[in-house]
């Protein structure tokens, strides 16, 4: 993909500003973004002795299980769907 | 869920020791802490100037962009999977 066809925005999570590029849309990625902050900031308020790096692994380990979680069930729906077309 | 019940392990993430507890196999919980190693690995040897919290951070990201594509095709199955069943 040409470079020009990148997206390429500033957002903010947690307090600081990163630079995003990617090719989806800005949408998207400002969406992925408010979820890290809001995750960040939930996680940050339970546990408020936590430093930036301990919240931001946490953050991840978070996204990750939602992930893995997303993905058996998409494994569950493909075994239907396989049944339902024979 | 009584106290007893709950999963408690201590995982390896990017060189920290995290102490993780939760409901879930400790089977499920280290496959995510696992997966978030390798990703903050990925990610740090792409960007070798970048520090531990950005990488997090970044690896969050990571992580809720996956999430939320796998979201989509959720969706998507889901409306295949209606249809069929009519």
């Amino acid at each position: 993909m040409a470079d020009e066809q990148k997206t390429r925005i500033s957002v903010e999570i947690f307090g600081q500003t990163y630079k995003m590029v990617g090719t989806e849309s800005s949408t998207h990625m400002r969406l992925v973004a408010s979820m890290v902050d809001d995750k960040m900031r939930e996680i940050s308020s339970r546990n408020p002795n936590l430093d930036i790096p301990k919240i931001a692994v946490l953050t991840a380990i978070n996204s990750v299980h939602d992930y893995v979680k997303l993905q058996e069930k998409v494994q569950l729906m493909e075994e239907e769907l396989n049944k339902l077309k024979g």
